[in-house]
């Protein structure tokens, strides 16, 4: 093992460890040492090697001596030497890789197929570079010190002000920044409050759409709480099946995956259910900004702050590369909370949290969110169109808002639709993979279709791909 | 509950939903909404509302009712209207607080003590807020449109790549791309390697430093990791009383808190042991860039790559503020953490992990840690002088490196030192708040002082403070 360890090359910015207390004289173990880190990859080719002086400083060894080595290693091929850019190690050194190491295989999702047309995920070519820089700059330029100290695992105080703010503005949520608890996302919020393995601030049984995210009702099952079906209906989940369950998770404003708000009667009914048994209704407003009617749909949260916990984040008004979500939680329910969170650790970026305050603030929030919202909807009327005119016997539900629709299939043929899709290069789900295993009845056959996913200027010829994939009358 | 909402104003870029489905006519149902959704709070004081344009064409009203009910609430106090300024929720309006709520404490560490010489923080005043920023923006306008989507929960290539350069090259880790998993901090990676309530990737029981974070042994514990300590010794851990246990967690540059290396035997003995055993060593790499001698140790990892994972991160060198640290995995488990990665969805910001890519690829990232190095170099020699001169009957140690010292006491000194301390508004802590509860042998009475958290202008004002509340001979 190494015996000795050289310090840094100070001057060039650039730290390098050496181990010289190999056999020979002092030049000899300096050449197999940098050898060594040349063949090891720990100097990688094109990094640039510390001046004579700085490494000849750092091993206590004669100027001369770090020359030599240097010019025996340019002599040897390891390093190259040109004037004025100092010496580097040389470009056709081949790094070691672990032979036996079996290659890691990108992810489907960052491969990317021909069309993506998946649900969840908003345009990612149209995230706002610009007002999301300038918010960013002015928020780490006017941060106070503390801001780069340990902080406060409930968030930043200035995002969860504006949080307050825009959610009672725009969704009708009833917030105040003492209830809200800043996280890195859905998932994250779900464990918060689920905890893992049991010992969570709520408690299951928890009623869950018959249809929803598969990844949510895991997350749930991992937490080792138990899921139970509620039926959907053209008013959304029957919430008049909740007996026992202690919570039940939502998706009010636009029920995912099959859309459509949740009628006014049950929206009344299941918080009705939740004061009675004591019970918390969790609210999924995954895509509530994005309603393409006179009438959207209020937060249900604003009917009873007290029974419901409001879940949000950025990851389809912005994008989901920026891990920044929300919990407006009942009173008694935010020091629990604050406290698990405070444990675990896991905060969200300090400079995102003041950047996103900022961009709420500035209302550049609302202009991202507006500029989507118009370009979503002509995605929307655009795919109508095209269904109408080369698919007029498919029917288009769900469509009213979000960034997903989903089209209506003759009985039998998902399967097969999905995979005529695939083999196409157009990405999508069919309906069947978002049911609860244990749902009584289907929901018939059905595509999922996430409008938002493409770029811009690729998805007329997604839409083109689409209707080509689709099922013949 | 409401039965009808309005939309957003489109053209202040805010949106805003009232309901208007109040009793009387539409003029009265405005203005009734409009200051219930003042006295709530959902407007708060100074929110500029929505042109009656706007707001009219929203509501399909007409325009006047608007103006009226503008001009009413004006005249009631609610709002005020400045000419070129538009219509504004006016500045004495006091939303509603939530009555028998009870105030949510400031956590102790954001309130702050006078002087705060608690270890773990680096200087949150020294933040490089220029480099940082020209990074992020270089990264942010740069990055290809499908770093906004869903990403790989391995973290971003450009960072993986960056890191194992920077690895290699200033702590001698021998680091692969492939084999590094970015994520959002310590405590993260912890999880990420043994889960919560069991199905980790790695087992207990675990053997920890008799003295070390009670913060890591509490989630060890709650992962259901058993933890066995292994007594200190002048050369680290014991680690020849390592036996049974699936894996190790040892702080080898710098033991956590005492200070000092792990001898040279015994980073290869462990190495033997984890090799015979089949087990895995954690090396908790928390400050190894700050060594302030000639000789600093390189990572453990070089010497077995496949039965050792490196971990780090910025919170030490940047900020705990920014929430990006990293795993190095033995071959054999950078699949599995992937894959409990992904499923947990808890990814570091995106942005973030290409400004520091950025960062390190400039080289202002090594700038930045040499330039903190000088610094805490000289506070710890300022430190070190400053206890000779006014306390020389305490002996410090572990200062050859890190961000905190050890100051030894008197035997049966340290309670009454820590709670002098706190009387006089030094926060610092006392050796025992580190000892595993069931460490057999003390190592001494003694305080662990955070030499970098103050700012620069603060520091010496802390020493004085800190010598002032220390036992007299």
């Amino acid at each position: 093992m190494a015996k000795s360890w050289v310090n840094s090359a100070e001057r060039i910015g650039s730290d390098l460890h050496l181990d010289v207390s190999g056999p020979g004289g002092r030049r000899a173990a300096l050449i197999g040492a940098l050898r060594e880190a040349v063949r090891g990859g720990r100097l990688s080719p094109g990094t640039r090697l510390p001046p004579y002086r700085s490494l000849a400083a750092d091993l206590g060894v004669a100027r001369n001596t770090v020359a030599d080595a240097y010019a025996e290693l340019v002599a040897e091929g390891w390093l190259t030497a040109r004037q004025g850019s100092g010496t580097r190690v040389a470009d056709r050194t081949e790094p070691l890789r672990h032979a036996g190491k079996p290659a890691v295989s990108t992810p489907p999702r960052a491969r990317g197929p021909l069309h993506d047309l998946r649900q969840g995920t908003p345009d990612a070519s149209s995230f706002p570079r610009a007002a999301w820089l300038a918010s960013y700059r002015r928020a780490v330029q006017n941060a106070p010190s503390e801001a780069f100290g340990p902080g406060d695992p409930a968030g930043r105080r200035e995002l969860r002000e504006a949080l307050a703010g825009y959610l009672a503005r725009a969704r009708g949520v009833r917030a105040d920044p003492d209830r809200i608890v800043v996280c890195s996302g859905f998932a994250h919020a779900l464990r918060l409050l689920f905890g893992q393995g049991g010992g969570g601030v709520l408690r299951g049984p928890a009623g869950v759409e018959a249809y929803g995210l598969g990844f949510h009702r895991g997350l749930l099952t991992a937490a080792g709480v138990r899921t139970v079906p509620l039926p959907l209906d053209e008013h959304g989940a029957r919430v008049d099946g909740l007996g026992r369950e202690r919570t039940v998770l939502l998706t009010p404003a636009h029920q995912f995956p099959t859309g459509g708000p949740l009628g006014p009667e049950r929206r009344g009914a299941v918080v009705d259910w939740a004061r009675a048994r004591g019970a918390i209704v969790l609210e999924d407003d995954y895509d509530g900004e994005f309603r393409y009617d006179r009438r959207p749909v209020g937060a249900l949260q604003g009917l009873d702050p007290e029974r419901v916990v409001y879940l949000g984040s950025v990851s389809k008004s912005l994008s989901p590369a920026v891990r920044l979500g929300w919990l407006v939680l009942p009173g008694h329910l935010v020091d629990a909370v604050r406290e698990t969170k405070g444990e675990r650790e896991a905060w969200a970026s300090v400079p995102e949290q003041l950047a996103l305050a900022d961009l709420i603030a500035c209302g550049a929030y609302d202009r991202h969110v507006r500029r989507m919202r118009q370009r979503y909807r002509s995605r929307r009327d655009r795919l109508v169109a095209a269904l109408a005119e080369r698919a007029p016997h498919i029917r288009v539900s769900g469509v009213a808002a979000g960034l997903h629709a989903v089209l209506r299939l003759p009985p039998g043929t998902e399967a097969a639709a999905v995979e005529a899709a695939t083999a196409r290069g157009v990405a999508l789900d069919g309906l069947a993979g978002f049911r609860h295993p244990a749902a009584e009845g289907a929901h018939g056959d059905g595509l999922v279709v996430g409008y938002a996913t493409p770029s811009e200027h690729a998805y007329e010829a997604a839409l083109g791909a689409l209707c080509a994939v689709l099922p013949p009358p």
